[in-house]
């Protein structure tokens, strides 16, 4: 499709720096097809691209469209796709896996060893149309709302997370209540754990988001120790599954010393650098640690399909709307934490 | 401890022949506990003894205390116990593994070599008091309604069946309703099943109480064909699990044909007798067929005591309580199927 | 790559019918690469389609190349193509899988709901030239013996059907002596199973080559019973792990026998129909049977690899080389029995 | 029975302090046998407690008899027992575990929260005879080696270790050439690993007895980096599987480099205090940390049993062999590190 459109543009390597630009309307590869977006939201990764942290200015290329989440209508399909066809109501994967890597080809397309990542490494989802592979596309469910078909991405790592572990029936502790943390308590109370313990530091929108999504007892580590708390209304057993979402040191600790013998500790939050680890404390107890990367692909994507058509409410989760114009907006309150996920219309 | 006490006695090798008696109060091991029955309730394994059905006749002495569902108090604890107290309200596994075969040092108790079994191979619960190896003990949480309490030896058999599969997410048919089918339907819409297909075959009391308990669609075997009706909702794809709890071989046939290939079938049922089946469907879809016998000891207790305690609600199963005098009255009623578990009081 | 070549032709619907003729070479898609055969082997479904039997009678269109276990050079590659480069030495997986199917983008691309297979679906091996898509290409070892690399298509089979169970250290018996059962024999002795027994009908030949490639025990069951054999040396406590490669209803009665409780069956033999089943004593063990159907896309391929890396020794498999010319010849000593593995040098 | 006995006694809190004494035959509870000691062999916690370090200091009581690697004849049973005989030649776990508490009742005794440990807590085999309880014993092969009876809970580790990951096949590197790491090797050897890639930091005795053992390639980590040897010789993508049992900051450093994306390391090494671990490079591979402690009890037993049976050769490990009453020299020796393994002949 030739034209242009409206997109928001990190323009230069810099803070801040996001202005909505017009430019063309991306060209699609026989494999892929374009997207009219009707929603997108911000991730985490947008954040740290417009404080421009240092992972940002290793990694980032301006003039760059960002935005990683989303949701759309096909309206072109290139030549060799086989299945998509226009009109489908549509999200997608934001790593486009090589296909032909070792990881690719025996079931761990998440840590493939070629990745490149929509709106990172390639004009993304903050703009009216969007380019993606085929093979990256998921197809909706129409009467699935836009408020979850743009969050999947994002619910995808909560999803691969939490079934990482055993929850059902099972104690549960999650550090860290970010939007992905938020969803985790919901899906966690929505398949049945015995108690979900869910720790935030300070932030107390957030720490009433959780209580709300149905966290049983929600301690805010500022004020509380969570080991103290979770030992004691544990009888001193801990919690079977630890989800470690903060990227806190200190967290981490806190998740080994409330760890259940046997128990496991699921690894999404990001450490910028090595801390230290009483790696001893884990061996002793028997647990494990397992680091999470993206979304299984496509497992997960179903997964996710299936906990929507029985009945999982996260419409809480996604607090605020705002237009693609106002994205500078939308980042600044994203910056200040008094929300949940934040959703973007072009 | 001394004295008498009522209890329901199998008196003799026919059909029905259940009688109320005075006999010695149970002498128990020094590995053993006492326990003042507080409620029981019976199992489809009674009524094939109320029936005396060919299995019966080879397997059952008479006289015998039949009942291995229960829920009571410890009123004396043998000197060799290491951790039950006088006081505590406890229930029990009706299997008295052995604790030395090859399957009880390697996880797998619930097909112990040397099973002994409480209710039909010494006396059981259908009485004032019980003697249970401490071992085979489980205290319950002093909140824990009676009701819930009795049923955790089926329960435990649906919590194997369920958690056998992945559930959460995924679309199930359960085959068969009689109580432990009907828990199952509770059990899966508790941990987020996507859709819940129930079969009965024509018992209209169970088939309304199915779906009550959760389930998606219910299917008349008698009326509808499950394998059309299942096939038509899922876009011919099938179920992800199929829980056979009805031990006819029709059903297995259809579970075979509605399983989604790589899908599996958790078989609870009992075949009385070799039955046909098309191996080669289950084969050329690469899918399973798992044996389920018992519970696992003790993950499936604990299990469901966390199932418990994250709100699951399996009271409309148990639809009837009789004094354990009327003990004929109910299992008449258990051979009409016009209900779901039926308890007895002491 | 224009010209015409040799292959091995079925011309019409019957018993033999195969002739070597003059053909074009294979066009490729832009998606495929054009391989060079250097070696092809005979699989059971060739024999099936020799003999015409009634599943080759509803499948199967003349004139057909057939062939689907082979190793060759890439020669010819498609415009988009990733990765495979001519001079290239590869074999392939057989399935070709549609990539976009539930179980295609979920781990399970054996199961393809689409899939299209070289050598029954469209042109195969026997030949000088093989289109495949790139896709369905493993790169082989440039030390890898022709020999091997053919026969890795069913030799997968045999690794998916082991490695689906747990061997190492375990007891292991094999039902069948075809050469996915030799395979599994020399399989399962190297990864370090405790006792391996071997159970053929009545082929000398097979049966001795059992012995030399491993098996403890060498059962010949038109001679001698496998339930008592099996029985009487393990102490009454059968096999952790039964390999079914022979599609007889007895010996799955067998199997399920000689089951321990809480063991495997893995059932690779295909069963032309519905067959009686103890499905109860599958269940009163807690046992388990699964359906395996092609190999596992391609953790088995890389399992493959290592395998001979680590030393596997399966060259006393491959009893056989014929020229190409010879296939009426090969196909007749297939049917003799008196052979392992039959390549064909074009 | 009554009597004395010699046995090797840590006579007072310091340094060295192990005297060959005369004590009492010790006294059996109901469920324990007596066992007439055969052979025994020093584990590094054996050592840990010769040298008098922090962790014993705080752990161990004086007067002890240590040792809790051994094999005899059982030559009373106290009448508690269900299976024992006096003959019986038998070893055992060295963990006694409480058989009550949520680790035991669900499958993770290994980790029982009411563990005592023979040798430690309880007198040892250091001696002429040994008290244990009936439910710690394993029976063991009438042919089987004195010296492989001995080792089998070192052994049990290396077992845990190497099946709690996925080896056959597969690239592994082991971290730390003591008696386990040793151990590791031939196993890993004895199952097909496809490449194992050994790492000892200098001790030339060990390094050489792994290349005896079957290590593809023994790096020395004080003359070669080993994640450049590894990465060089792997293609850059590392090794599925790291077994880590040194202990050493910098090897667990060099696991998470060296490790294939989606691969495991599995801890055994004990780190006696926090270290730093780049627990992001861990999650970006997708990769997992398991704590491995003890062993499977009694998965890692009947393992062990069908190793041996399987031909598995662990001679080479056990380097010494000395009268009980040298038992000071043998410390020295294993001080040194001069030695595999080290076994005591009453």
């Amino acid at each position: 499709m030739k034209g242009t459109m409206r997109a928001a543009v990190k323009t230069k390597p810099a803070f801040g720096s996001i202005e909505l630009k017009t430019t063309d309307v991306p060209r699609i590869a026989p494999d892929e097809v374009l997207v009219k977006v009707k929603i997108s939201s911000i991730c985490g990764t947008d954040m740290h691209i417009y404080e421009w942290d240092a992972w940002s200015q290793t990694r980032i290329k301006t003039p760059l469209i960002q935005g990683h989440e989303w949701a759309g209508e096909v309206v072109e399909v290139g030549p060799a796709c086989t299945w998509a066809k226009v009109g489908d109501y549509v999200s997608g994967e934001g790593h486009i896996a090589c296909g032909h890597c070792y990881q690719c080809r025996t079931g761990n397309a998440h840590v493939c060893a070629n990745v490149t990542i929509i709106g990172i490494d390639r004009p993304g989802a903050f703009a009216e149309y969007l380019a993606v592979p085929e093979k990256n596309l998921i197809k909706n469910d129409s009467d699935l709302p836009l408020e979850y078909a743009t969050i999947q991405d994002p619910f995808g790592n909560a999803v691969y997370t939490v079934f990482n572990g055993d929850v059902p029936a099972r104690d549960v502790a999650i550090f860290g209540l970010g939007p992905i943390g938020l969803m985790a308590v919901a899906l966690c109370r929505h398949i049945g754990a015995k108690r979900i313990f869910a720790v935030g530091h300070r932030n107390e929108y957030r720490l009433k988001l959780g209580k709300k999504l149905g966290a049983d007892r929600i301690i805010k580590s500022s004020e509380e120790d969570p080991v103290e708390v979770i030992l004691g209304e544990t009888d001193g057993q801990g919690v079977d599954e630890v989800l470690e979402m903060s990227g806190s040191e200190e967290a981490l600790a806190q998740a080994i010393k409330v760890l259940k013998p046997a128990g496991g500790i699921h690894l999404l939050g990001i450490f910028p650098k090595p801390i230290k680890v009483d790696v001893n404390g884990l061996i002793t107890k028997g647990g494990s640690m397992y680091g999470i990367h993206g979304r299984r692909m496509y497992e997960d994507w179903y997964r996710m399909q299936g906990l929507f058509k029985s009945g999982l409410n996260l419409m809480p989760v996604v607090t605020h709307k705002f237009p693609l114009d106002d994205i500078a907006d939308a980042m600044e309150l994203m910056r200040s934490g008094d929300c949940g996920k934040v959703a973007l219309l072009p």
